[in-house]
């Protein structure tokens, strides 16, 4: 068996390594157009901003290695220039020497990844309009960091990378500007989960531009600017240079060349085996499409851990095992400055666009026991069909602990589990690590107190800010004082302890919409009243998830 | 409907809370023999060592909030003195005025808890004698290290509390030997997982004595100490005072006298809705005998998570809905000293016990990639069953990390999930979190590798530090240097490097035993010498797991 891998970072280095241990005696040769196989992509922003010293670490699985542990014949700086699927050959290009040879295979396995999308905005092919895909833009973005001239960076695009970057060269004393598309910064997140991650992130001094997008990169001589980016709202940014971070493209173009498969979004087309229209050929990591875990329908969702997935399951294809990836769900997570942003499964607006049932509900529960020092609080959506109680997905944003949380219903959804099942999952307590009743038992209780109706709720753009006049009656049942401090106007205050006594207040005419800080004491709220005949409804979240989606003073 | 709720931390407080949000017309009766209801139980420790520096902090839901917010009759220092289930009536003791009354109910939920266990050793009813399971004790406790005298304390019992409080009298600067009867510490988890707990607990200045136990209380008059500790081995300890943990026993006494059934070790039997053999009495919390989530078997655990669930499903049941409870996973996690140890499900011990059949794997994974940097490593246990590939248990030890790794295990285990599914499961990663390949993913490639014979493994015991000759070839596949700063006696060090062009020097007559630090690079020989033809296993955790089980000189 002689198995040829193009591409050797994660997928393509875990086929090689499987391939490897299920048989000792195949030839398995792993192409690799860079100078180092299996780098540590996921570093490189940490590598620019000093947090990782030193870039050998990046190196994870250097050649030599790969090549005395596991006898893989590694050749980088070589790339792959065309396959021929007949006579099950390619052809190679020595990028050092010029040199061309053809090399057969038995099985192919692509992996060429995904390169960084670059529109044809006028000017981008300039010198300081870099990217960061690999070893060698990390160097350059590095040594433009390290060297002088101006301290001033455009990031285009707010995604996982751009926000990183952001976040590394601020760590780099460097005055950065990011400039994003949509209406909000990391966009497979749901909107009104990153606004306080928004206004975090111009907390730490850097300006984002959201609505906005670059229209030309025009080369400037000034002493403090190598050019400007020109904004499609008219503005003109000077900066140093300015870093690209779009997204991603599958790097399918030389296996569509050869009549492999792709689909819409131009990753390769492949079968529950990573096998593509070719019983010969393989595609795995981000230039594969995929199948989404939880609806099965076609899906290109670039993620390391996937990628690895993909590779280990191709090899133990080629050598007659039934291994089958069960699709990607999507789990994610990005450090912002210190608070971490993670999700796993659908977001609302992809449920939206899909045209999903879908029910919603938020809480912002401590990480651990609040009577324990550091607690610190977040804010957690989950996501669920109401048909099934099945949980289509969750996003969580805080400081510690949320990891954690989205791990464990990634889990519940890798089990394919109702949120009648977060309530009753068992998970660690002590009060350092978090509480009896766990936000993951928590998210289960409200979301399964809106199922089983008894917490009717209703969300925040319900009660929008506007001085209009409201169809509904905005009960707040914090303390005085509290709502004093700020609360949704046209609300009436009636402390929960007090609710009982003045019921007589209420209008029986109309829908009540109870709101408490986070929703606790209102759910209390709800079920007196809805026990007492008044037609009434809890604001998930509260007025801490009011204030997050509408952004007011007062920050919690 | 008149409910009376004997007990109001955790689980009464619980199933009252519920019982109000199920029913705004029910009378609640919440009858606490202590001063307060619901305190913060699990951070009593953590007040006798300032860490939690407020006492007010422990009132987690005083009575007013519980009488304003959820119209409870909370009455506290009142005891429950007897229960005619004929009558269906309580009698009532006020530890206040010596009063006595008797309460009429319709349903009866008894939440007792559970008491510190005291065996009959002469003078442990003495004043210098302490325990800890609610406020007056931590006040006790509190005080005695606030005040001069002895700085020196003798625990006995190195369960969660005793090691908690040994913790937090460390950080109060007390001299502090912890006595366990058993040859461990911590005894839910597996000896060889605690080996390095122990060590690290030595080496905050914490003289443990295993395999020992108190014999006598004797009191004291010298300056340095209040009593005398004497111990089953002949010892004898002078202290301050002493604080005994060796276990807690349902109280269940008031209830069994009423013809309540319990179980063998005491706790009331209760069905899948808390219900005791009198459908109008229910039991929850400590107090209460449950089924294994896992075995279905009855069994006791206490633990805070378990007790709250069990107190709204039984307040659920009261008012006619079918609520169930699923069972204990034994779900845990204690903090010793800046480490963490934490598991889920069943230990080796208790699979040994029930004669159940299982397969066990060890791993020594980072909390985070390895080049970012503060990673640390972490030791995971994975019990399974290996006639269908469930999984049984998990148990980590480690810095960070470890609650999120057994939490996301403990959610496979509540799904009834087998060890394939550990390995496709997606979780979180960015370099500061995790791995590409979590540590959860890792637990199930290694567990998948020993099901699909991929990778036979043997276990430290097969290869004891001895110097008689062992029946197996023990093959040591690490670096030279490696190897010379420590290794198994009697091993051969051929480097995994050069293993291809030295297997002649390998025996073909008796089976080979491989091992690395890990056990990453032992996995990779033990496939090339398998598919050679060589009688070969992995040592399962490799090195490290060795030294930690027979704790040698290097610890890493």
């Amino acid at each position: 068996m002689k198995i040829v891998i193009i591409g050797a970072v994660a997928g393509g280095a875990s086929a090689a390594a499987r391939a490897r241990r299920l048989d000792e005696d195949a030839e398995i040769v792993l192409i690799e157009r860079g100078r180092e196989p299996s780098f540590a992509n996921c570093g490189l922003p940490y590598y620019v901003g000093g947090e990782i010293e030193s870039r050998d670490k990046l190196l994870v699985a250097p050649a030599d290695r790969l090549r005395q542990r596991y006898r893989l014949d590694v050749r980088t700086r070589q790339e792959v220039t065309s396959i021929d699927r007949v006579k099950q050959t390619v052809d190679v290009r020595n990028l050092e020497t010029g040199e061309t040879y053809t090399e057969s295979y038995d099985r192919l396995v692509v992996s060429t990844g995904a390169s960084p999308f670059r529109p044809p905005i006028p000017g981008i092919e300039g010198p300081h309009v870099l990217e960061l895909r690999d070893l060698a833009d990390a160097d350059r973005m590095f040594d433009r960091v390290a060297t002088g001239g101006s301290r001033r960076a455009v990031i285009v695009g707010a995604g996982f990378i751009g926000i990183e970057v952001a976040e590394n060269l601020v760590r780099r004393g460097l005055d950065v500007t990011v400039v994003e598309l949509a209406d909000q910064i990391l966009p497979p997140w749901d909107p009104e989960m990153v606004r306080s991650l928004e206004d975090h992130v111009r907390q730490q001094g850097v300006t984002l531009k959201l609505n906005d997008s670059a229209a030309a990169f025009e080369e400037a001589t000034s002493d403090d600017a190598n050019l400007v980016v020109k904004l499609a709202s008219g503005e003109a940014l000077p900066a140093g240079f300015a870093v690209v971070c779009i997204g991603v493209r599958p790097e399918s173009g030389l296996a569509a060349e050869s009549g492999i498969e792709t689909g819409p979004r131009g990753g390769i087309v492949t079968n529950d085996h990573m096998q593509t229209n070719d019983p010969n050929v393989y595609a795995v990591g981000d230039v594969a499409q995929v199948k989404d875990f939880i609806t099965g329908e076609p899906t290109q969702i670039p993620l390391a851990g996937p990628a690895n997935r993909q590779g280990r399951i191709a090899a133990d294809h080629i050598f007659g095992r039934d291994s089958v990836y069960r699709g990607t769900q999507g789990t994610a997570i990005v450090g912002v400055f210190g608070k971490t942003a993670a999700m796993t499964g659908h977001s609302e607006k992809l449920l939206q666009r899909a045209n999903l049932p879908y029910e919603k509900i938020y809480i912002h529960p401590s990480d651990h026991a609040g009577y324990y020092p550091g607690a610190s609080s977040m804010t957690l959506k989950l996501l669920f069909n109401p048909d099934n109680a099945r949980i289509w997905g969750a996003q969580a944003i805080g400081t510690t602990g949320v990891d954690k949380r989205i791990d464990v219903i990634a889990m519940a959804i890798h089990a394919r589990m109702t949120v009648y099942d977060l309530e009753e999952v068992e998970l660690c307590y002590a009060p350092q690590y978090g509480s009896a009743k766990d936000p993951v038992n928590m998210a289960g209780f409200v979301a399964a107190g809106v199922l089983r109706g008894d917490q009717p709720v209703t969300h925040c753009h319900f009660v929008p800010p506007t001085d209009q006049p409201r169809d509904w009656f905005v009960l707040d049942v914090r303390s005085p004082g509290e709502f004093a401090s700020g609360h949704i106007h046209d609300a009436v205050n009636i402390p929960l302890e007090e609710l009982r006594d003045r019921m007589s207040e209420l209008p029986t005419d109309r829908r009540i919409v109870v709101y408490c800080f986070v929703g606790q004491r209102g759910y209390m709220a709800t079920r007196i009243l809805n026990q007492n005949g008044f037609d009434v409804c809890n604001l998930c979240g509260g007025f801490k998830s009011w204030q997050q989606q509408y952004l007011l003073e007062t920050q919690s």
